[in-house]
């Protein structure tokens, strides 16, 4: 039975209430779907906030590694989206939960940001690699090499790869040879190819990721979208959190949608941002089950069209 | 019928010279073959000169990006290899020789070394790119990314990616805008994973390229092996090669042996540098047919061990 995909503008408003009213969690991408760069999505921070006078709880679920809980925050706050700390989950955070979740002590070695090593300090974690390294011997030969591993921290048993504006050979040489240890966890935050960023193109996380992957010839516990750590951590939160009573939206079906479909989620594809109704028509058409997968329940061109409907349905609304 | 691999040391007198009188042209790996970094595998140079000797034509072929034929050939020649420029072929000049044959015009963004940009400034072709970039300007904003890809050149048509020591995210974004543009050609030396340097880990050139393809989203040409381009710019400067009757030698089966068997050639597996003998064994029992090609089919522990044979077997040898 092919998956199908309803679009909400041509949804009845019976449907549109009791899509609604199918749902008291809802769990956000942001860029995107609530802003793109600095800008707001027209509408969306009412629909945000409507949600919230509905009595239901929002969470924002971001592959974003660079930011600490607190400076996401500011920006939700900053373009009107409201929320607190403990409604933001990131995959900086996401790190420090899960490793403080296994009982991990030790050091990590990271290719990433400062949010991230905050993230990881704030439940008791040292982490090193923040920041460049220093400028790169020049030519390279191999006993560059050398003296790097041999400098290496013996402390050192997981290797956490995110986005990391300052990646160099070095820091890809450091990191394989802590792999090469026995034992070390191997993390990376997410996967995703690209950042939203028309008309230019930014390499994603995904860049960085496989630069250290390939060498390494294993594969990392990806902790963002479309891995269920994320609703994890929400249920931990909030225990009763029911996955059929909870809506995940997103643009990027390849993340998003396929978080909320390994999840059990009820999934909405907003347009505008990675994917378009067009990839889903594409996807409902295809024979393969890993497409099928990224078919959305439902489908919106911007999530700011929601603001109209639950306006003049507001009375149908519980 | 499963591939089966002989190991030369088992090998009966009459079989050994028949199977070195069934090649006349030698088509031979360099790093884990003939030397390991500066140091020549005991008896190697003697058996290639002897190659030599017997009539038989003898090629380097490397999927190292970072040479120019010059400096290679000086190294085959300060460790008693001996041979020509002409008998040299490096993923450098691969490069060139692939784009001279397109009859390319235009410039070509490159991640690589200055061997690279020589081979291609020899053949009349401009390149940019090469050395470290400015230092980024931190901390990063999307406005930084925005700055780089205006500077873009408009000339460029061709992104070449090969080992760059000074990989960066600047020179990512680089690559990934212009591979943007419509009908830019999208070229990579080689996807090794790993430079054999033991006991440490050094992320091969394999690294470099999943970081731009990752983004891009596209799948470069790869001119190294196993991919036929080698054999096709051997067989151009040599049109009466015959592959029945070439041999081509290896450390690494799904680089080395694989080129061999998609020439048609034959190809014999040394041990020693990444791949072994106990590999072999495993691929000749596997029914996937992507391990069945990794069957040379034949196998020494060191290329030095075909010295005494051959010096035993003068007489058979034509």
């Amino acid at each position: 039975m092919p998956s199908l995909c309803s679009e909400i503008s041509k949804l009845s408003d019976e449907d549109l209430g009791g899509f609604i009213n199918s749902f008291d969690t809802v769990l956000t991408d942001c860029d995107g779907v609530l802003w793109f760069g600095m800008n707001p999505v027209p509408g969306a921070p009412e629909v945000i906030n409507l949600f919230r006078d509905l009595g239901k709880k929002v969470y924002y679920v971001t592959n974003n590694s660079t930011k600490h809980r607190r400076d996401f925050l500011k920006k939700c706050t900053d373009l009107k989206f409201g929320g607190t700390q403990e409604e933001v989950f990131g995959t900086a955070y996401l790190a420090a939960w899960y490793l403080k979740n296994q009982g991990f002590s030790g050091k990590v070695y990271m290719l990433g940001e400062a949010g991230m090593a905050q993230e990881l300090a704030d439940v008791g974690i040292e982490s090193i690699g923040l920041g460049p390294d220093p400028p790169p011997q020049v030519p390279f030969t191999a006993s560059v090499a050398v003296d790097i591993v041999k400098e290496l921290d013996p402390d050192v048993n997981c290797v956490l790869v995110a986005f990391d504006f300052n990646i160099s050979y070095p820091k890809i040489i450091k990191a394989l040879n802590y792999l090469e240890k026995p034992g070390v966890i191997f993390l990376a935050s997410n996967t995703d190819e690209r950042f939203p960023m028309h008309p230019y193109a930014l390499p994603g996380t995904g860049s960085i990721v496989a630069s250290v992957t390939v060498p390494a010839e294993r594969d990392p516990i990806i902790l963002g979208k479309p891995n269920t750590f994320f609703f994890d951590a929400v249920k931990q939160r909030s225990p009763n959190v029911l996955p059929e009573r909870t809506l995940m939206i997103g643009d990027r079906a390849n993340t998003d949608i396929l978080l909320g479909k390994n999840c059990g989620l009820k999934t909405l594809q907003v347009g505008g941002g990675v994917h378009k109704l067009s990839d889903i028509r594409r996807w409902e058409k295809s024979e393969c089950p890993k497409d099928q997968k990224l078919v959305a329940d439902y489908y919106i061109d911007s999530l700011g069209d929601l603001l109209p409907i639950m306006q003049r349905l507001r009375h149908l609304l519980k």
